[in-house]
């Protein structure tokens, strides 16, 4: 690791071994994977005493339970009496968590509730299921698998600021999909970092936001929304970079008359949350290592990263709309799913053909390009996770 | 592994290592695996001259031959020339071993009998098959890997009190099945050394074994059924952890009124070999590690437990009825198999989930109830295994 | 890897780790597959300017592709912008090389003629993709993935004399198939260098070559052939082990009477070429490690070996006729492709039984049979290569 660390060239692509070694992932995990807060899913997922979710991660897995009062809990899906996975299934609902195999039964808190036959002498208060800290933020549900989690305060902050007009509580889920792609988890995150793409790769984006294909003009554009969205009293500075912190927001302008992410620039659904017209253009947030957002005025679209293996990921993709919309009569769900499915799709694709690229063995780091600046603000932010928590500590006296 | 014996707690379930390390199959692999007896299958399955079957186990893959004289022999499945597998299928009759590379030729006891155009001075003798040990107890048929096998007089007296009833050299295979498990070899091992889930999990089972459900009271049944047994000259203790040895067999009662394993409890198949009612209730036998056995007066069911690697295994398994059986006539294939292929598949499914969670980061230890002393028994001889021969040897001075 | 090459015992079958682990897999990368030239396929496959191909050949990936002025050329298929697979198809056509990520535009040549958005300062002539050294051979491309490619002087003039009667250069494509096979390549190159199997497993094939079974006379007729083939003016003697060389060449005749590689040994194609008659036998050609070539009259019969991993292998094969012949009018395209198609298969099924058998824990080198030489020499051939460029190097000190 040191060495990779000691190699690395700002302004460049990252070494091969960044992208294939299960020796990175490794540190990966215990850096990032296992200490920072990730997303889970929202709270709208799970509206019922019981409602729950499962989110694998690498070598742990969540339940992610809503309690009779409201709240949420989450645990590590693991029975304290021989270790069998206690949900089975992605979600569901359950009155408590029973373990399948020999029917040991936690509550919602993760308390252990019923050990059948266990001695007198067995004190229950001892077999809790070992607990995982949750965030809910405007609706937004992030985990830490850690014991001690770092301050999440900024994010929750910021995050909030701009989650709260979609008003996500309320949120419905329209759709969900998965892929499993061929490419490390990495090359999802650069490339939903910069542009440069965006023009020979996707079309149908370029169509509807003004300035992707990086040729088009449109700082007059930006201007006037700025001025429009600050009046209406919505948040819409980009915020980036801060110290410590993992999150990256932003708003920024569709195309003039183009009023969502829709292959015709039309909505696709009614106006969601506290919206109240169609022109609140996009509001982009990024928090790493697994939180890609895009909304418009009618949708939200969400992409949660996992790493499969060094080489293998999965994307979560999920569509949010209005609490109130319902299918058929306020929105066509192809029509609302297309064009991210166009979108995505392009992206996995060139992912997948970037990963077969650096199993070259003549793989070389390359130079960036300036409009891929945010690539290289990915690298630093990563660098800086893996240099603190997983490189070797050696102490003042070497 | 060291460490890892040394952690062990009396009365826990094992570490997380033990059901995901190659190393520890490794070890496993010779201390138990290359080393115990294993079983192979039944002599019925080959009566007559030249038929065969194959048995592969990790790196190991058997012949099982008959010979002309009615004898079985065992060979290492390589050929002495270029290494090809001598048999390519899993069962069939062969006049004798022909490897299909270049034909050289090897009678049924492994000796080279022709190895075309090879010079004058080669010895035949110096290349025949290498031998693997053979012994059948009452029909089943054992083999062992090692030069040197253990002694198996204990396993062969006892087995062989308890399956002589059944007549298995005239018992004929009704059924087959197999199965590959995404669970290490000793989950599906302690499964089958507890009945802690069967109540959770088993409603057919429990329908038709009194007391499987660890609740009701069965011990009049038991003892009423064991003077009956007695009077009758069938054996009936339980043998279990006899110093050195590998086995357990016992006989215990169905419920009454209850005469075989069936949905109803009442009889699939006719009377297997000298019974004469069907009120003998259950043989039990094991014989670690591989060889599980269930017999009731009408057939007899068997699991075969064979590693693929740390983390999946296969169970084979085998439906035998008596050899005058016809089927239509005597017994109807689904009504002989369904009551196993579903309290079979409940438990591979609590098999796997028992390993996923065990994969979590945050399995620890659990402490066993008391009704799963079995599994501790079952724990006790496996690192006795390990201990003995696997674990690296230190010398008095350290 | 040293241990493996002192313990070698000339004569017999290599070790099981030859044929199973990775680590020998990687010296073979350094010694052989990454230094050696290898075959790539025909010129004849990609005829026009921007005709390319794709091979892929472990951690390397090559583009070869046709410039204006006819040569060719062949490149690193990695972007040396951030190293996405350039060509992502097997095959095609394209005016440029264009990567499909950020359109960085390469020319045939590989020289960088385009990098959107990249500073004034950027010096594209740093930036052509890695060149890889191509030669064609009367129509076969090699091509070679070290930076300082040993001499090939004897392999072109040999193969080059050979083959030149086919015209490849004007040839055209029949059929292509391939196979995975769960072998190690080795296994695939000593199966084609004996004909000890030949006999039992291939009977299509001892029809149609004298000889073949290794049991009947063939010297007379070879003999007849040699006159009448060197009066036609047609290269005919054997060479092979030059030293430092890695090929082997030869004609040998069919049996009389026969005049193609054909289930009846008629032809089953119009004359390849400046052939003028159907009496021309078979010309094999070998080229370490991976082209394999069996020629008649009518069509070229080509393999080319790619490992996999240490236990699974790639085999493309190609069928080749004259340039003029249409399929349908000229040739039935079952009846071209029958033969080899029927006889390769009964090998890949020998060489996985080969392998199978090798996985063996009782795996031990066997003796060769007097007819196996050219294992042997396969052997000498391939142990020289590991020695000389794989094995750990010691000074004069030690």
């Amino acid at each position: 690791m040191n060495g990779l660390l000691t190699r690395y060239r700002k302004g460049w692509s990252l070494e091969q071994a960044f992208y294939t070694d299960e020796s990175v992932l490794n540190a990966e995990n215990k850096s990032i994977w296992s200490r920072n807060w990730l997303f889970a899913g929202f709270d709208c997922e799970i509206p019922k005493s019981g409602d729950y979710m499962v989110y694998n991660v690498l070598n742990h897995s969540a339940i992610i339970i809503r309690d009779d009062d409201g709240s949420i809990y989450a645990h590590h899906n693991t029975c304290r009496h021989r270790g069998s996975v206690i949900c089975t299934e992605e979600r569901g609902n359950e009155p408590n968590l029973r373990c399948p195999y020999h029917h040991w039964v936690y509550d919602k808190k993760g308390s252990l509730k019923n050990a059948r036959m266990m001695p007198d002498e067995f004190n229950k208060e001892q077999f809790s299921l070992f607990g995982i800290h949750v965030r809910v933020v405007a609706g937004a549900i992030f985990i830490n698998f850690s014991n001690n989690p770092p301050a999440f305060d900024a994010e929750e902050r910021d995050l909030g600021e701009y989650l709260q007009p979609y008003e996500l509580s309320k949120a419905k889920v329209a759709y969900r999909d998965s892929y499993e792609l061929d490419a490390n988890w990495k090359l999802i995150g650069e490339n939903f970092r910069e542009c440069y793409h965006c023009g020979p790769a996707h079309i149908e984006y370029c169509q509807v936001v003004i300035g992707a294909n990086l040729t088009e003009p449109r700082d007059e554009v930006v201007s006037d929304q700025l001025q429009s969205w600050y009046k209406e009293g919505l948040p819409a500075g980009t915020i980036e970079n801060l110290p410590g912190a993992n999150h990256f927001v932003t708003r920024y302008p569709l195309r003039p008359g183009y009023k969502s992410y829709s292959l015709d620039g039309q909505p696709v659904a009614p106006l969601m949350g506290r919206h109240r017209d169609y022109n609140t253009g996009v509001v982009g947030i990024i928090n790493y290592p697994n939180f890609w957002m895009d909304a418009v005025s009618d949708y939200l679209w969400v992409m949660r990263i996992t790493p499969l293996d060094a080489r293998r990921s999965r994307v979560d993709l999920t569509w949010l709309v209005d609490g109130m919309a319902e299918e058929g009569r306020d929105y066509d769900l192809e029509r609302l799913t297309e064009f991210w499915k166009i979108t995505g799709e392009q992206d996995w694709r060139l992912c997948e053909n970037n990963q077969r690229g650096i199993l070259s063995d003549r793989y070389e780091s390359g130079p960036l390009a300036p409009v891929e600046k945010e690539v290289m603000d990915f690298h630093s932010w990563y660098l800086e996770k893996l240099r603190t928590y997983a490189a070797p500590q050696t102490n003042g006296q070497q």
